[in-house]
């Protein structure tokens, strides 16, 4: 089988890690291009040590050069600067797998709400796909703008999608309440995030409007078959490294019974590599699966409130992040999706 | 002032450890029996090494010597096995404090359910008062039966209870999710708990019917002023030794601001010593609380949905148990409130 | 390339739990017995829910079984038991590799000091090859019987090999102060090993004496060509969950320089896949190794003292024990050194 | 008693925090003054929300305002800037107690080696004390300039100290290994120090040449009554938030026993408060001794090799930084030496 030519761009925080991690070891790759402004020059080793003993080296990103020499272009760039990059790169044919939030909205309206600016390309958005490769697997092959499903938006899609989708739970009055690692933070240099700040501390954040929540609606609104949905969704900071966890509250609807909600969620992913539907009365813990492309999924129906409660475990930099973006590629390109990812 | 004669009763675990360290810099306090079947004989510091100092010795419990010689007797006791130890102290005139769950619930009927027998002395429910002290000061005075509220509830009855009481939330459709560190599973040598087996893990548990969960329906009831609440509650364990985060979810009732929340909130807790209501726009912390005895509160009004988010942090063997222990003793006792907790 | 058919005994530690992530995902290897008394007849995801796609059981340890269908086992058992499996398994012909101590010492007589009873089979001794297989790879290809090398001793015996065969570094007064995380103390479920008493925890242990000692001395009198190396090993226990970090300070012997230590250091190690020898100035991190089978080492010179200081950092789970372990089989059967660990 | 008024100059880092929670609760102390430039007119509150109820707000250092209304001064500052306020301060006749590393040292000649710059008072150290009270009592009481010890130093210093007084041990070739929290690098916004960087962990750093060595050495020397010690010191940093652990290893010299090392501790340390030598056999941990400004002492004997083994435990910011500071003013103005300390 050929060898894809991979850039990676803006690969300076731990999204770009992973990516790394997990490419630098796939059989169909070869990571040719590695651009970080603020590293150019430097090997990779001396940013990640793990990284050490490869032979990789940042620069600065070259538009022409990556045209020139890659199949595929991963982007871990911040908002707004990713659109940059992808409109050249598309134009010239290249497949753009992208982990910003660009190209995850289908309206640039909600884009302009949350993120305090108009889109910068609404004209891609109809072009691209949601990479959530569970929910989006035929279009994904078939597309060269691939926007990967946010870290919170994934734990919580896959788990409640299907049950929405079923008709045993209510699109309505869904609640949300995360917790997430630092990493998640990313590399970010600043006082909230260093050690003594985080450690021995439980906090929550952005209880309103959390920019992966337009994000998060979007997707169960379409699986609900409705127009909007309205939901709250509460994140937390807690001092690990790695692993999301979201407890879900939804309404159950007349019908929805243990067995029926068991029955929707194994049907969902009973085929599924990365989605691990726990037997009742087992709960997921992300240690369960930090390192791993793996989404873990309990649930129960709380027989005194009439609720269903989901709740998931992702790690976020791989199946909330990198892991996933690998997983969009092995897809897009026809490899076994699981390739470079066990 | 003359000095309290003071017994601590199963003094073994964390909650036993946090109430020596109060109790033994307490000035109006002698603690003059610690027992401890397990460790009966033993010096305190060879258990606690931070008492190593202190001159305390663990005894098997004698209840004729604490009878003889004790005013007030602190019950650090599983569930079950207080009531055995109160009934005959209360019988002799001595105060009783205790900290396990058995007078906590009114109605022993809930009590059976939850906790799977029948309660063991229900004569004594009536005479127990619910000592959560910014709630029950007047009746904790008169009373020689408090038992301490739970960390969790403590956690959550505090910020929900006076906005249910102004009308400004609904009781029905509560959601309320939480996490706690380890040393609210006590000090149990148990797989689950072990270092690798906790640290880099987030994980529910008992997401339907905690053991918490009665004494929080029935006391949001009562501020309520209905029969009966029911709600959710999940708890999650998260890496860290002390502090419980409660994200609590509303349904706002018409009339509700953010203003009138905040409020209700600050004329609620204004002249508390220990609980501290943030501006709007700041959000608790478990690290600005843990070894204090106080109980931060933050609330937004998300518009977007019309939901009151309350976000708390108490440590959860402060005021989530020892402390709101000794804070109970100095009501009873006509001492200062913040007696030896500050 | 042939599929070798491999046995793991007593599987239900943390280096059995590391053995089999990497066992499973090894091309030239099939785990067709997986044994744990305590957990036989179970699925292996019960126990390790990290392994719940994969179909596996526990079985309990059945020698004839064994004979008949493994080329290969690796026993992961405490010492003493394995070499009562040892035995016949060696005698029909089988290649063992054992994470255990019983192979490892020379000496019947040091291991009647530091494990308190006698050597069980001392006769396989002299048959043993000791399994750290950048010292030993030439006669790890023939060896039947391959005790592979300690968490602590690989940690120190790696670094500090080469800079006593050079002549550089004295083998007398060498002291080496290690600090491990939590997993080293295996799956252990006792009170000191409980989330609140190590997490914020930092402690020495067995300051002198530790079992380890033997076997690190030995493997540096073999490597300074001299009788006995008597020294000083002081372990610590802090909160992670895997990693060793080994601070060893040699005294300089005439005419060492920086320059030659580094020379020496990367003499030995250029060519070799899992130790990464740093360039002067930077030190190693456990971080950078997690979830590796590198050994990471930095080195300076103090030209105060004329101490030669050396820090090594491994994965205690991984270099230290299962990778190790895998490496071994790697050379022991013709494979690629790295195959399965990268 | 008469209240002292006192001013924190510097106190937004941690050391500034733990100062701050001290004298608030000190009996005999009123804070009059806390500055720092970087958050002058905020509220403490708002940088420390643990003290968020204390009506105490941060101001620009102003010298006159504080030689008008204080008597004492804490210098919570960066090496240098601490001398540029030591001495008006001084001059004022005002105490200066000093966290800062100015004036620790006897000799100008080694501050400039190891600070690069030349002393910027040398005529004031000769009047400044050594601020480790078990060593330095009677001139303390007598001082108008206390330069604190530092964490490491006190670590290292308590528990050498006597064994060379005593001639048990040599003062030659004395080798530590210190393991620190998090905190000991200050509230410092800096990649290395990020949460993600630190936790899962453990690191060497300085291992030749740190600052703190100096100050060790000059101590060491002085108990030893000779001209210079040299010997090696490396530090750790390791993933908890506060507590140094430091092991010590020094050669016996004839006559040392076990017994006689554990009279010679307990002699020195017997009636102190504030130093705790454990029972041979017992080992000190950090957590024994977190928020508290003991200092922990274990001691062995290693018969292998004829070493003294010392392992202790403080927190960095309490006996290490503000718990000494307070101690020397208790000291200072005749109030007992554990006021406002436990």
């Amino acid at each position: 089988m050929s060898v894809l030519q991979v850039a990676v761009i803006g690969a300076s925080g731990y999204s770009g890690e992973e990516l790394l991690r997990l490419l630098t070891r796939h059989p169909h790759c070869n990571v040719s291009i590695i651009t970080s402004r603020q590293h150019a020059e430097k090997p990779v080793g001396e940013v990640f040590p793990r990284f050490a003993d490869e032979i990789l080296c940042f620069t600065a990103p070259d538009i022409e050069q990556i045209k020139a020499t890659c199949d595929v272009v991963f982007l871990a760039l911040p908002h707004g600067l990713a659109t940059e990059f992808a409109i050249p790169l598309l134009n010239s044919g290249l497949t753009v797998i992208d982990i910003s939030a660009d190209f995850r909205l289908n309206s640039p309206d909600k884009y302009q709400i949350y993120y305090n600016e108009p889109h910068p390309a609404p004209e891609l958005l109809e072009q691209a796909v949601y990479g959530l490769p569970e929910r989006y697997r035929a279009k994904i092959v078939e597309s060269n703008l691939i926007a990967c499903a946010g870290c919170y938006p994934t734990s919580i899609i896959l788990p409640t999608s299907p049950l929405l989708e079923s008709g045993l739970a209510s699109p309505e009055k869904i609640v949300v309440s995360s917790m997430s690692g630092v990493s998640g933070a990313g590399r970010k240099v600043d006082l909230p995030y260093i050690f003594p700040e985080c450690n021995e501390s439980v906090r929550a954040y952005a209880p309103c409007g959390h920019r992966h929540l337009p994000e998060i609606e979007q997707e169960l609104a379409l699986a609900a078959g409705i127009a909007e949905v309205t939901m709250n969704f509460i994140p937390h900071l807690v001092p690990v490294n790695r692993g999301i966890n979201s407890t879900i509250i939804l309404d159950a609807l007349p019908g929805a019974t243990l067995e029926k909600i068991g029955d929707v969620l194994n049907n969902a992913y009973g085929n599924e590599k990365f989605v691990r539907v726990l037997p009742h009365g087992k709960l997921p813990d992300t240690k369960h699966i930090t390192l791993t492309n793996v989404c873990e999924i309990g649930y129960t129906l709380d027989s005194h409130t009439g609720k269903i409660i989901l709740v998931s475990c992702i790690d976020n930099l791989t199946k909330g992040a990198s892991g996933q973006a690998v997983q969009n590629m092995n897809i897009r390109f026809g490899f076994d999706e699981a390739t470079g990812l066990c």
